[in-house]
């Protein structure tokens, strides 16, 4: 086989003791991850010298969840704010990008410039900002709010948010600072841009009071995608984290982006997109299939059961048998969502309540994949060259140990296709993602 | 002399290439500072190898001087968001304290609460937040005002900002998570603290979504000297740093402070005042004066003119003779400020403009003393034993080397006379202030 000219990218989505909801509860779990740096730093540490093009961190402005027993009995309550974690592991990383979540609902683009370009400076051109906009009424609390602004409201703020962000970036040239004792001219004052931004939910005078970034501007990353979101994305994104549960789902969806893109002056190469995966590596299939039976297992009644009542749209599943049927539900309005194949699914293939809940216990929407290193490595293979994926996020299900056996088991397998990387060639983030810097 | 029982505490005021305005132009200094995350880690493992308190960051949501010809001229223009660099910092160090400002005036408090309480835990109990209310119009414009609101509605904010965010970093108990792996309990909801604050600025429901401080709670560091800030300091403060000039002044305001804390139930032992004092150290006293004044030669003389056309209430002094005496000025209504003061010692004393810049060049209405180790011991030494500090927050002219001056030849002395610790007894901020953990 020929090397392919092309390689993927790879982002490890670390999320405190993993993406399955009882990742916790593995043996070998870092139960308290949420408050533990150390953890962190081993694997940062970890997925830098397995070459990753980044670490990527979501966010949350509050506790989602506000159901007190599956609260209880899940790990999603302590956790570090992303930008602070990210910052303290640029210190102790050298080489791998630092992507984290901040939320343009409740903050100010002022402060979140600010961060970023910071972040940016401090770990010499390895930061990334994951643009979303909050979706829980429980974070609109947090602030003022008892619920959350409308749908196309928060787009709106979003996309002024995003426009503002990227207008401080630009407040200074690479060559601004001259910084000549001599003479005593630490700044060209000629080459600095004043935003004087006024729209419609910012005023924002500027310049910035950070350097300009080392490279060029931190790398925007957004996730959105409902039209509002593929709309924004294909006007602002450079990499698109994205759920998708087949292959075909993921074709539709890049063809859709990279399609929207010629609209806004962009090219192809000027996003990225990387599906989420979680991967369940064996080096045998049964091996793999023991061990996500292992974390399923561990899925406590009260969690799986609130978990599918929210997912089926609120609807109390607790009082009933988990090993019984599900109820006969209200049907939703309008088109088809998800939870409604979820519940079509159920009934099909006459799911119990334990049965069903244990299909989303894991993965969250994304795809999820259970096997050999070699069956692993033909799905990304095809999705990255059939059309479906310039890179992928992987969602490790338990911490440290399913981001250890993706590392040490799928990555060689795809090395030895010639789709991933064996050494670093750029320093910055946007050098790994193969991104243009901006001018 | 026998050992005195009290030591003080000392805080390394980190601020760019220094605190003296042409610091950035002295040959040995670090010029750029404001973007060099490496000096900023020298600077923190000397501070931490010569045992400080702390290192404590300022800050600025923005670019406070509009006077392009003087910003070009000053080393004040670009530079890190303090949480930011402490976070990266903390990741780099191991006992020193690690306090940064932020402002109650252009933030929401969840995000405040989070991002402190995250640098506690990255930083094991090590964190401290300088809590104040901005100053400059310049940073209004930065978020979404014309100009600053009234100063007695910032304080109101400003108290209501701060209960707020104590209430969030109490959402939780030291034995909240017991994350049981064999029952699957993950969190005691019987400790959760849910905030539901609704008060004249806030509306903010909780529980904090990061673990409990190591520290119990971070720091509350202030630094108001208004009456306003005084009464606010008295209620909430843990640590004030304060500019004083004379001995009487600190004397003054140390009892004043002390004095307050019984109204509201609290102890001396309760808050620790830390003036600021700028220090230029000479083996002689001649060596000292001389250092001095090769700072103050770098000193533009466009920069000098703009500094003080600011600080005598904006009259615009540019177009006259450095050389040249003081001009007659509106006289200021209301109690003498000051400002008046500086302009009526001017008088007095005929200084030149150029003269009279230089008195304010370096220490920014701190404490400036140029002398040996001996005498600037004598002095801190005074100040401790008669009642006018608890420690003091060092601000050197230049970095890095007027730091090591203060380290390698002010320390020993203060340690041959018993007042400075010779090695850290606790791992926390709080416990190196010798403050008591909360309850």
């Amino acid at each position: 086989m020929t090397q392919p000219q092309r390689q993927f990218s790879l982002g490890a989505f670390l999320m405190q003791t993993g993406h399955h909801i009882a990742g916790w509860r593995h043996p070998e779990a870092q139960a308290d991850a949420g408050s533990n740096f150390r953890h962190y730093v081993d694997l940062a540490r970890q997925a830098e010298a397995a070459k990753f093009d980044a670490i990527f961190l979501s966010d949350s402005s509050g506790i989602r969840n506000t159901h007190l027993p599956s609260l209880g009995r899940t790990a999603r309550s302590d956790f570090f704010e992303p930008v602070t974690l990210l910052s303290a592991l640029a210190a102790v990383t050298e080489r791998i990008g630092l992507i984290a979540t901040v939320s343009t609902s409740f903050h100010e683009p002022y402060n979140v410039a600010r961060k970023f370009a910071s972040l940016d400076q401090i770990s010499g051109g390895r930061a990334g900002w994951n643009l979303v906009t909050s979706s829980g009424s429980t974070e609109a609390q947090n602030f003022n709010h008892d619920s959350l602004p409308e749908h196309a409201e928060r787009y709106a703020r979003a996309r002024e948010f995003h426009d503002v962000v990227l207008g401080l970036w630009d407040s200074w040239r690479e060559d601004s600072f001259p910084r000549d004792k001599r003479s005593g001219i630490y700044l060209d004052t000629d080459t600095l841009r004043v935003l004087n931004h006024r729209g419609e939910h910012f005023q924002v005078r500027g310049p910035l009071n950070v350097n300009r970034s080392p490279q060029g501007r931190p790398v925007v990353v957004q996730a959105g995608a409902s039209e509002a979101g593929r709309d924004l994305a294909a006007r602002t994104a450079e990499v698109i984290f994205v759920a998708h549960q087949t292959f075909e789902e993921a074709r539709a969806f890049y063809a859709d982006i990279k399609g929207r893109l010629p609209a806004h002056g962009r090219r192809p190469e000027d996003v990225r997109i990387m599906p989420g995966i979680f991967p369940v590596v064996g080096r045998t299939q049964a091996e793999a299939e023991e061990k996500f039976e292992q974390l399923q297992s561990l899925v406590d009644p009260v969690v799986g059961v609130a978990l599918l009542s929210t997912v089926i749209g609120g609807v109390d599943l607790s009082g009933l048998d988990v090993d019984g049927p599900i109820p006969a539900l209200p049907e939703t309005n309008g088109p088809k969502s998800r939870q409604q194949l979820l519940v079509d699914l159920a009934r099909r293939d006459r799911l119990s309540i334990r049965q069903l809940y244990l299909r989303i216990a894991g993965a969250r929407g994304h795809q999820q994949v259970i096997g050999t290193p070699q069956t692993i490595a033909d799905q990304l293979q095809q999705w990255f060259e059939e059309g479906g994926a310039d890179g992928f996020n992987i969602m490790a299900p338990w911490f440290p140990g399913g981001l250890t056996d993706f590392i040490e088991l799928v990555l060689p397998e795809l090395r030895q296709r010639g789709l991933f990387r064996t050494e670093y060639q750029g320093r910055t983030l946007r050098e790994h993602l193969g991104l243009a810097r901006p001018s």
